[in-house]
């Protein structure tokens, strides 16, 4: 099998025709659908390479995406710990990330989000997936509510990068990491956990 | 002078010389700072040609972005009438503008300011200079905390039409607007009126 150190184009050209069998398999089917097997069979591998390259499935997402970094590790993390603070948490993790030389790279990840309807559709099946199937075991919120409540979150997180990286609105593209904690923490916490009868009765 | 009603080939032209170089003029020397006469210049014609056509600066420039709405005009609209209720109001503002025939276009809109970055400078000088001094004044903000006031807002409503629009994100995308505005209209509050001594103090 082919070694990692190898480094001959033939190396390369498989992991590229992985990458893009990879890519079509979660189009086509959907991050949770879309399997190792099944990618690996489209690209004419045996699954075990697919492994050695990429390791988990997860992780071929993510090198599909070119994400510098991976949300379904980061989001549970931040929300571990005081439940009362966890949206303080999160906008520093988001923050933390996108001002670190990895924002670079999670920036593409998100302007492609916003111009190609594919990318858009993997990412959200990525996102109720893998990473709000942990934040709703890391917080125990109401199975009931939890989808509305990520989704919620969702669009203060989202809405957050496109204000403060995209459109560089001041003051909001200088403040500091305290501030904007400060600022848009509290927000986040009602969307997690705080009561909302008014928005829950009427679904 | 050519008459709105001539519909020759000529006046199209006209038509779009003046657009193109609007659009020139805007890029080059942002909203506020680009002039009718400047504009008019660059086009070869007369200023008054540009009034005839297009009326206001304002209205050449949301022709320029091919803008079926006004924010300059709804937003201040939405935050008339009692404070207590202006986040909710704008929250129902927006969803109606998406939700309805003009949508499609505030949606491409949207989605070039987050692929063109001149048109995101440009938008944000429009809505720093025209919608956020219209709402200031009617929500008489203190001018010390206007700018990052209407920077949080953007953040939750930029939020909202991504979530909803470009990822409809589920349930959020399917829900009603009354739930929306119950869910998200207190968090738009907060950052239009309440008092944030954390954030304010530390900037």
């Amino acid at each position: 099998m082919a070694r990692r150190s190898g480094r001959r184009p033939g190396n390369q050209d498989t992991r590229e025709s992985i990458l893009e069998a990879a890519r079509a398999g979660f189009a086509e089917k959907g991050y949770d659908k879309a399997s190792i097997r099944g990618i690996a069979g489209d690209a004419g591998v045996d699954p075990a390479l697919v492994h050695h390259y990429f390791g988990t499935k997860e992780k071929l997402f993510l090198a599909v995406m070119n994400a510098p970094i991976n949300p379904a590790e980061l989001v549970p993390q931040a929300l571990s710990g005081p439940r009362e603070q966890a949206g303080e948490r999160l906008v520093r993790m988001v923050l933390g990330v996108w001002d670190s030389p990895a924002g670079a790279g999670a920036l593409a990840v998100f302007r492609s989000v916003l111009s190609n309807e594919w990318t858009a559709r993997l990412l959200r099946d990525f996102v109720v997936t893998q990473v709000l199937r942990r934040a709703v075991r890391e917080l125990s919120l109401d199975p009931a509510e939890a989808d509305m409540r990520s989704a919620l979150v969702a669009t203060q997180i989202a809405g957050t990068i496109m204000a403060r990286y995209v459109l560089k609105l001041e003051p909001l593209a200088s403040a500091s990491v305290d501030t904007l904690a400060a600022a848009i923490g509290p927000n986040v916490q009602r969307f997690l956990t705080e009561p909302m009868p008014e928005v829950f009765k009427t679904e």
